[in-house]
């Protein structure tokens, strides 16, 4: 079995543990150096913005991938969010990789499990050129690792002659992209993760931060007005049952994060997206992410089995492929999690498991107006409320 | 006809004007604004890395894109060299455009040509799905442009608190990037290009700077070693009739550029790299900028008719759209051209026409030891003397 990497920074649009205002990357990010583990070696140099440690295979899946300090039979409330969301996470693979399984029809994900000496590890499965799907990953994974202190916002009682430490983080999260054969059957993406630092030691009264992330987002080549409606639909009523403003923010932010900024357009027809949650009620957010996680399947599913075998032509195919090539320009270019991932030498494979099977480029190509090509392009260009 | 941004930032692997040591890159490139025509306000808030106007399409190709002050009727051997820089690379884009359409028997280049208002502009030309070719693209551009102070290193008369205003410069090059259909037939990119600042004004006795960049590479699916062999052979040979030292040292240079690092391997088989160079005799410099351009035919078009009709599998072709997914990544997360004409927002079409018609990504694809596939991939990563 392949050794692996962290799959929290990789094959995900959105899966860097961190955005980039709290983590302010220095140019020499692409220099990160994997860190002795941390239990072993605590004072080792940080040449690096994160440290983590290489990840190596593992035969079975372990009951948690978390620090035995950290476990659910701690009585601590705030390990105990750790272990929740953990469950929580791992649940959730279970459930959209069965959904996806049923789908298919016979054929199933491969999975490689890995963990790390020091805590910590991950599951990858991926389904690859099945009857429906090209290319289906769904991962899971647990990080722990050492930030700069520059990316510990809170510690503001330290003047700047100080020098803190490094602070220990942990993280952990699911990540999927989900690319169906059919060209009117839409790609998937959801990612939800749950952000912890430790209290830096060095600094009197600091305190610990959490923070929420995540998202589902899908990404049509071809628009049905009732699937749109139906995904947005689903999106809008988990978000409704915790904060009547969470929806049209949470929409807004992910048309405004999957942006091919050299494209003017969307990478798709959105969703919802949210990152650095932590100005609500902790036990809120972390029901609010399991709500999301939960509605993966029901918005998701009935749209593929509706469209899954539908009559398409060589001219539909070839649309797919160029809204794919678009797809591979925003991981590869935009998408935090990837780049961080294939900056910080994350486990490659896993990284761009997001990528489809096959895209396609044309010189200069522009659908005709009013055309459904044209139809699916002005609303990556132009985002509308669907609901 | 669309509009066109420079091709200098673009098409190519090695096309930005500048490397990143000169240019010193802020986070806030992603930021640059185009500036008004420059003659016509010149003191306007230079508020990005480096500012060029927005360009115009024009329906016949001009006899020069050169400002009326740098033209060929000019006396000064300045002007003399951008002119005759100008003369070389738009004939190499007529010989290797010319040599491909021999090639294709039949289908034709498209052609764009853009200029700007302040002076320059280029001719961009595309053939996809020939009879041969799956993508060919050979491009020209002239730009005009200004860049920070920061980047012009010569300047080491001011003192820090002298802020030296914006220096004014000259960018010329041809680029292309050639995807044959068949799995046998190598792709090739090559890109020259020369680069002038003018003298800044407000730091008495700084310099005038110039410097030449290119190269030629190829990147072939499956490995005869006779085709690798011939390639590099006329790379070497018009290396040599300028300096002994220039074939190992840009091979090595060659090897080192087109590194995809997350994969720790090389693009392709490399060819002769080279960027910066200004500690050589313009003349010669000149010279062998042209000597390489025109090598580009007799060293690739002959292999391509050889490989061109071979008989080959699907297997064959998904190695081929696999190695292509290389190519992808490389020029999206790596290429210096690529990376910065997207940020600078260059014309779009023109930057990315240097990415193949179609691309393939297999999760954790491993080809077989020993086989073909295997062999490339080897030497991938285990750069070779050919020669």
């Amino acid at each position: 079995m392949a050794s692996h990497s962290s799959t929290l920074f990789s094959s995900s649009p959105t899966f860097a543990p961190f955005s980039s205002h709290r983590l302010h990357h220095s140019p020499n990010l692409s220099t990160v150096r994997f860190s002795r583990p941390l239990r072993s070696k605590p004072n080792f140099t940080l040449r690096c913005s994160v440290s983590i440690e290489k990840e190596v295979p593992e035969t079975e899946r372990p009951f948690t991938f978390l620090r035995e300090s950290d476990d659910a039979t701690q009585s601590s409330s705030t390990s105990s969010v750790r272990a929740r969301f953990e469950t929580m996470i791992r649940a959730a693979q279970d459930s959209v990789c069965e959904a996806i399984e049923a789908v298919e029809g016979g054929p199933k994900f491969k999975e490689d499990v890995w963990s790390r000496p020091g805590g910590g590890g991950g599951i990858s499965r991926v389904l690859q050129d099945g009857n429906v799907f090209e290319k289906a990953g769904v991962n899971v994974s647990v990080v722990y690792g050492v930030m700069p202190p520059e990316a510990y916002r809170a510690a503001k009682g330290s003047a700047s002659d100080q020098k803190p430490g490094p602070v220990p983080f942990f993280a952990a999260g699911v990540s999927s992209v989900l690319h169906p054969k059919n060209p009117f059957a839409p790609t998937l993406h959801f990612n939800y993760r749950y952000f912890e630092t430790d209290a830096p030691k060095d600094v009197p009264g600091a305190p610990r931060q959490w923070w929420f992330g995540g998202g589902t987002d899908f990404t049509p080549a071809y628009i049905f007005e009732e699937d749109v409606k139906h995904f947005h639909s689903i999106q809008k009523q988990a978000c409704d049952k915790f904060d009547p403003s969470f929806y049209p923010r949470f929409k807004k932010w992910c048309d405004d994060y999957f942006y091919i900024k050299h494209r003017d357009e969307r990478r798709g027809l959105g969703g919802i997206f949210f990152d650095d949650l932590n100005d609500y009620d902790q036990e809120m957010l972390l029901s609010f992410s399991t709500e999301c996680a939960n509605s993966v399947v029901p918005a998701y599913i009935p749209i593929v089995e509706k469209r899954k075998d539908m009559e398409f032509t060589e001219q539909h195919k070839a649309w797919q492929q160029l809204r794919r090539g678009r797809y591979v320009e925003f991981n590869l270019v935009y998408d935090r999690g990837t780049t961080f991932g294939l900056k910080t030498g994350g486990r490659i494979e896993s990284i761009l498991v997001s990528l489809p099977l096959s895209a396609r480029w044309e010189y200069d190509h522009k659908p005709e107006e009013g055309t459904e090509e044209w139809k699916l392009l002005d609303a990556c260009i132009n985002p509308k409320e669907w609901i």
